[in-house]
């Protein structure tokens, strides 16, 4: 069964670690808009750089189990300490950084690094062009209804206004989707979004107009996994349905299998099903909190979530829920 | 054949460039007292961090020729561009340095990416701890004959003096060998020390008590290659001759079985021979210049001088010149 997620950062290594105990055939697609911590230092640095972290933990997810591949998977994830110009940078990022201006092409630096770190699978970026996320704010000026344009993720993703709406811009103006990244979504079997950063991970990935495309059009089985805390920030004071509204807002044309929950997590079941039937979707709730950690996703419980909603949707065939 | 090839820097490239091509058991023993360059500005920003860069280029000197290990050894050796905190530090010392603060033994780091561009052989620090050479320097004052203490090894090797003698200093106290160099100078069937920059980057193999012990009382043909030209600074003025008394000076105990120097680069071969007796070698000369570049050894004619001091010698053997 072939497996593409979307989405970037925490929310995408969750799904990631989840769908490669469903299948070995993962493919993770990122997005390329984070302007913040080494990424963002790397992206002001060097000129036209795509940022490396969201592709590095991507990488990680699905990295192999084996001697050889965890040490060079460690060694990515490693920050250099000390109090110069390096420290806090992860070392995948420079090698990742170094590749890119070596290589250029995203898609073959992105092949290499897997391979050394045994990725069962590929990460590909969602564009092969560094993006940046534009916002429309609420709530930062005297008049609450004044609306404000807030740009890059981490201004977005921190601020204490509410987010309307968020528009992706590219450096030679319209976003370009990753070919490979979109014949990925085409050639699915089942597609999973988010959870994660839902204005700055999840929804950048329904505004490159050909991977949108390949997201309406595709025969894979589409599946919408929920945040399970609204974010401090980009989603303070969201409803799990406000949620799948601004992805109703974003991509009208976009129709959803399935959406997954946390039972815990949603305190208006109704209304997350009315939220979820305007996307074409059935939810899914089950426990699917890690026990430790109310704020991140159990890899083996949302698994099995998602191998429950492959098997009822009859991946491959006809979804029973059309 | 057991070939160890000590030095650093470029003239260690060439070395072992050459080496590879007379045997497929090459090890290189890599001077750690770089304090300029990349190298340099790692070690003042990482703390008691081994200079990476010369390790490096004795690796690539050593990588295997598939595919894969040409697109890593050229990555290891990319300079970051841009005008920023990265601009000219190559990727592979910031791979080397992550590694070495998160695994902490040289030697594990070396093997490790060692295998990652098919390094043919094996590269060793000639300590596990960063060293420092402080240099006893005439002619820098006013009285010419005033000695001074200069520290650092760009210092030293830019230095408009005459050097005197070396030390090393290490941030323990006494510089200690690393234990796998030492064992594999004593398992050698050849040492070659040279050519390189003499008091920076080939005497100080023979200020490690642990590494001269092996040198002194190891089997192997001990052969010691010249420069080309006396080097600007350093041993700017140097006859040949010269470079073989400082090497006396260094390490009396020492004796060395064979001499090779490039035959255009000795205007007085009887002096050269008289100097090379007093450590107990036969000199070879022959044409070893590239024949582009009269300051590189041409890695084919050096291979060959090697191969054929190597059959004269009768390595394994006794030696017919002793």
């Amino acid at each position: 069964m072939k497996a593409v997620a979307l989405g970037g950062g925490h929310g995408l290594h969750a799904t990631l670690t989840a769908l490669r105990r469903v299948t070995d055939d993962v493919t993770a697609v990122v997005t390329v808009a984070d302007d913040g911590g080494s990424s963002g230092r790397l992206r002001r640095e060097l000129e036209d750089l795509l940022p490396p972290g969201d592709l590095r933990k991507a990488m990680a997810a699905l990295a192999g189990q084996d001697e050889a591949s965890r040490l060079w998977t460690s060694l990515f994830k490693h920050r250099f300490g000390g109090t110069g110009a390096l420290a806090g940078h992860a070392v995948g990022n420079l090698v990742i950084a170094g590749l890119l201006e070596q290589l250029g092409d995203p898609v073959a630096v992105l092949d290499l690094t897997s391979r050394l770190l045994g990725v069962q699978g590929r990460v590909l970026p969602m564009s092969n062009d560094p993006l940046d996320i534009e916002a429309d704010v609420m709530g930062l000026d005297e008049d609450p209804t004044d609306v404000r344009r807030i740009r890059g993720q981490v201004a977005i993703a921190t601020t204490p206004g509410l987010v309307q709406r968020i528009r992706l811009t590219a450096p030679n103006g319209r976003p370009a989707g990753c070919p490979e990244a979109v014949q990925a979504v085409l050639d699915a079997d089942v597609v999973v979004l988010g959870p994660g950063s839902w204005f700055t991970s999840v929804l950048p990935h329904l505004l490159v107009p050909e991977l949108l495309d390949a997201l309406v059009h595709t025969r894979a089985k589409k599946v919408l996994v929920l945040n399970l805390v609204p974010q401090p920030g980009e989603t303070a004071g969201f409803s799990p349905e406000r949620h799948l509204d601004v992805v109703c807002e974003h991509a009208p044309e976009l129709k959803v299998d399935a959406v997954i929950a946390d039972v815990d997590s949603v305190p208006t079941p109704d209304r997350l099903t009315r939220a979820a039937s305007a996307l074409g979707a059935r939810t899914h709730l089950a426990k699917i909190a890690a026990p430790d950690a109310a704020e991140r996703h159990d890899p083996e419980a949302l698994a099995g979530c998602l191998r429950q909603v492959v098997e009822e949707t009859g991946v491959g065939g006809t979804s029973p829920w059309r």
